[in-house]
């Protein structure tokens, strides 16, 4: 049968499931890559599991978000990361380096493999042929400990490309145009593979552009085919030997068809506050902007800040205006230091900032209040940028810098220039200075891992009790978020390395006193929570049911769960069930005591089981959702533990 | 009478009082200098006086401090101070263009002229022959006013240097070297002035870093001499006609006397956690650094980042280390990357930050708890560097590039290098572009000032109240510091331009009901405090005198006062007075309400006046210090009062 690269990849890394859209499959992992704002928890999560060293055939921890050093916590991190790659015998990419996604590509991106990332643009490296996917913290730790990655089988979107991008159009307009179609929903559940003529104009990098924003759509991943564009982008990085050819086989289908006509493309940008928001800029040109923005993974080749270059280049930025630059990584930087770009983008006035994430991830260069920032970064979902209430717009490199000019939001085309041509450099420069290899499984065993005074091991969880008298501590209703479970920002984020610390905001916008409740139950057999309809919806983020547990927490019973929530409790232990009869929702009472009893045997036994209201002579049914492989895990106390048994079984 | 360069500045400047050291003279301000952390309180002022039109020859606000944009608040307070500078006349350093005293010195300081900056390390541009003082807020907002500057007449402390420094010795050296001899505390109530023929070996750029220093040595300032090195300095910035030679006469003395042979120096170091810790480099050499850091108005120059680049160019930092690069302004980086330096230091691994004052307040690069950071940065007080328990040594840039070879500080003579030449550019960058120029009187006159949601305006006060029923909110115990009145750091930072908001973190520290009682009392009439000695001690914030003062406090009771804080509770109208017999300070209880009558006239007519304690049958006799001139201010309410009013009879 005819393959397209997408079903080659699968196929190739297929342990478990079948090649149905829709259908678990499991597969195995090449390469993982994890970034400091999440990669601590991995590391903990390693330690917890006693991993000896990692199974995967390359992985990279890079420290690229939390750069601003305003107190000890941020540095104190990166040397436990240092330790602890040290430690599992990881890639480690110094702070400084530069973004996770474009270093990767460069140093050890290779066509054919699989990456699994916690990092929501792990699939920009599609663009190197790999099934590249993201995924939260501790399914990444599983990938690193060898385990496969479970994932429905997608959909593959299979997107034609024909004719060449205009002139001051490029690749970012590309990944516009899909989105300004489908919006941020259109990609869920499929794998978007572009292929057809109009690849050939287009270079690894602008691939990388179009491959990394496939998150936005809420694509699992972006495939890209290898062909000699991406043996010519790895030979310039001295590795033509890690180059396969890879291609859709002759008679290849796809289980759904576009095409983009490049050549009928104008420049795009994205209005506020979200990707999906896309029109043309000529609709909205001359809106005044306060922020012209270069940088971050979207755009992160020597050409798009090199188009900047050339378009500012003997001007000055408009008055009043911050033209921030966000070098994407050091070698980068260093290229467009010697061909003269960053000189050319300092004279007409900008802001020369580290190497980095910085301000596409709210980490520096938040814009005034109202104002109107205009980037070149991937998201402008509200207040991401770190102030309440921004007004991001999302942009080429060109559409930018025309900006940056004018002061208004100003359509490349009508700039009085021609359209500059960018020269690559001759002989780019490859600097692994600061990406530190692997040690060897013999020195990396002597390694003990750093921790500063904010870092805390992972606590131990025990395996479920058979036997369980649960008070019930919080009654909610419909669409509790993670967000309401455990907050983001400033204030919180600096603990995500430390478990006992950031269990203290657990639940604290539902109900201040969970928290004091909580660790009272904690030394008593724990607690449960009860809540309506879609249950844990939002962001993915693992701290919302490892706090909880961490508090008590044994079981939760709701209408229904919002699905990454829910296999997040799951991994952590938490039994997740849902009311047989809805209506029994209004028997419980915050303080109610349930009474579980022969637990194991009953989650075992079937779906369905029966809770004790103890002292109202009532009991409700609850209902499961468990695979055979995660009752087991349930009944362990979670996928540490279940890991943890695996390696102590075979060893 | 043969003068020395500081008597001839100061006479031409003076407009009150004698030249006699420790007298109160009052000086002409040409010229001011402000920076953000400071600047928005100094703009809210000139607002609350009603200040039309600066009074100055030329008056600068920068925009270096607070560039971390995490959230809303730095960027709202940019925006607004490019309002105030549009609306007073002032020129408007944009962020990002740099630090306020290299760019001050490259585009507008002046031989002969006086500065007055509110920084304490404005005396860095008395390198070019101007008398360059750093003061409080307010005093910076008075001479922009066209006020005098009052200060005691300091001793002239004549540093002659003689000799040639040797090869990997530099200007930093010569300062550590009077550190070295004098510690921290050596120049109180100096102005130091150097001379001699060392001087002609020091580039305007040497002489800026051992001026800038004269502030850890608590200088009144620091004065070279204008002579052929300033005039070849000026006239490669442009600036030839601004130019004037400046030379102590023949025969002109000094209060003090001290000789510094360059050519007997050598690399020194001061150790944490004080400047004034100065040992040889090869004493302590071997230990190991976490960070080597290369910055701050103490090291900006061309030349300190090109020895260092020099030094580490086609070699690799060490394993571990950061190795932070942070240029000073965008004018130099732009002739560091062209002159192909920052090539060498990136490729070298270091990290490049934005131009601007950064991790040198602590904004940002602070290092890992308890490992040694070593910066070419002017100041290593504990905590300085935003990690509470820190370990910063302080040093020159060849000090720093060789230790980041290493990863130990090293004697950079112990290099198997040869000593690197550095040349400078044939033809330095200069620009203006973020550096807006004053609008015209009649253009100012039309801007509104910009407000975001976190700029107060500082509230009218009220005349003094010729009688007074004052309850006693605290009785507080000697040593009260400024820190205790009102603290600093990142929780109560980002409030400084929002009197009513900070003023809620106000004696915190003492009793933390205080806030509360004091805002109730402001409703009726006010209250006030009683200390004991040194009362005030400490940083000199003005906030510590403004937030109680918009609280309600009226008068201050000790047995003394720390100076500099007693001249900001005058400054803001709060009355400052002292036991006549120190033993009634047991007299004063808490909640004790105290009585003032005939106020105005009692301080008229005298130092010493009753205050009755209500309901006691007791009272006390108090004293105060004020001049004529504080008297009136005292009676109108405050400075701020009597320059409106001022202001207000010339019109």
């Amino acid at each position: 049968m005819a393959l397209n690269v997408t079903q080659k990849l699968i196929k190739d890394h297929l342990l478990s499931g079948e090649m149905n859209p829709g259908e678990e499959i499991g597969l195995k992992i090449d390469q993982t890559l994890t970034q400091d704002a999440t990669g601590t928890m991995v590391m903990l999560e390693l330690e917890a599991m006693g991993l000896d060293y990692a199974k995967t055939e390359a992985s990279a921890q890079y420290v690229d978000h939390n750069l601003i050093q305003v107190d000890n916590k941020n540095p104190d991190d990166h040397l436990f990361l240092q330790s602890a790659t040290r430690r599992f015998g990881l890639y480690y990419s110094r702070p400084g380096n530069g973004v996770s996604h474009p270093v990767h590509m460069q140093r050890l991106a290779k066509p054919g493999k699989t990456l699994l990332g916690s990092d929501s643009h792990t699939c920009a490296n599609g663009c190197m042929g790999m099934l590249a996917m993201g995924a939260g913290g501790i399914d990444v730790a599983m990938a690193i400990a060898g385990e496969p990655f479970y994932v429905k089988m997608p959909k593959v979107w299979g997107v034609k490309l024909t004719g060449e991008l205009p002139e001051w159009v490029s690749a970012k307009d590309v990944i516009f145009e899909l989105l300004r179609r489908h919006d941020v929903k259109g990609g869920v559940g499929r794998v978007i593979e572009y292929y057809g003529p109009g690849l050939d104009s287009l270079s690894a990098m602008d691939r990388h552009v179009i491959a990394n924003m496939g998150a936005e759509l809420g694509a699992t991943g972006t495939v890209f085919p290898s062909d000699n564009e991406i043996k010519r982008f790895l030979s310039e990085q001295d590795r033509e030997d890690d180059w396969i050819e890879l291609k859709a086989d002759r008679g290849a289908t796809y289980d759904l068809e576009e095409e983009i006509n490049l050549s009928e493309l104008e420049p795009l940008v994205a209005k506020p506050s979200s990707p999906g928001n896309v029109v043309p800029v000529k609709e909205i040109a001359g809106e005044p902007i306060y922020q012209s923005y270069i940088g971050s993974s979207a755009n992160p080749g020597f050409r798009d800040f090199a188009i900047a270059a050339e378009i500012v280049k003997g001007k000055h930025i408009a008055d009043g205006l911050s033209f921030d630059i966000n070098p994407t990584s050091r070698q980068m930087l260093t290229d467009l230091v010697q061909e003269g770009h960053i000189a050319s983008l300092l004279q007409a006035g900008g802001r020369l900032h580290q190497a980095g994430c910085n301000g596409c991830i709210g980490m520096g260069q938040a814009p005034a209040t109202g104002r109107n920032s205009l980037r070149t970064t991937p998201r402008n979902f509200p207040g991401r940028s770190g102030t309440k209430e921004d007004s991001v717009f999302l942009c080429s490199p060109e559409t930018a810098a025309a900006s940056a000019l004018t002061g208004v939001i100003t359509d490349p085309r009508t700039l009085e220039m021609d359209h500059p041509k960018v020269k690559e450099p001759k002989n780019p420069t490859i600097d692994v200075n600061l990406l530190d290899e692997p040690l060897s499984e013999g020195d990396a065993k002597k390694v003990k891992l750093y921790k500063g005074p904010n870092i805390a091991s992972i606590p131990e969880m025990d395996a479920l009790p058979d036997e369980l008298e649960l008070p019930i501590l919080l009654k909610m209703g419909d669409n509790i978020s993670t967000d309401e479970i455990l907050a983001g920002g400033a204030r919180v984020l600096p603990y995500r390395s430390n478990l006992p610390e950031i269990s203290k905001f657990t639940f604290e916008i539902v109900d201040e006193t969970y928290y004091d409740r909580a660790m009272e139950s904690r030394e008593q057999g724990g607690h449960a929570v009860v809540g309506g309809f879609n249950y844990g919806q939002g962001s993915s983020r693992e701290h919302a049911a490892l706090a909880p547990r961490f508090l008590g927490l044994r079981v939760a019973i709701v209408k229904d769960f919002a699905r990454i929530h829910w296999q997040n409790l799951v991994n952590f232990g938490i039994l997740p069930v849902t009311f047989v009869n809805e209506s029994d929702y209004d028997k419980l009472e915050q303080g109610d005591v349930l009474s579980f009893t022969n637990l194991k045997n009953n989650i075992q036994q079937g779906n369905e089981f029966t809770v004790t209201i103890k002292g109202k002579n009532e009991s409700i049914k609850v209902r499961h959702a468990l695979s055979g492989r995660q009752i087991d895990m349930m009944i362990k106390g979670g996928l540490i533990n279940w890991v943890r048994s695996r390696q102590e079984s075979n060893s």
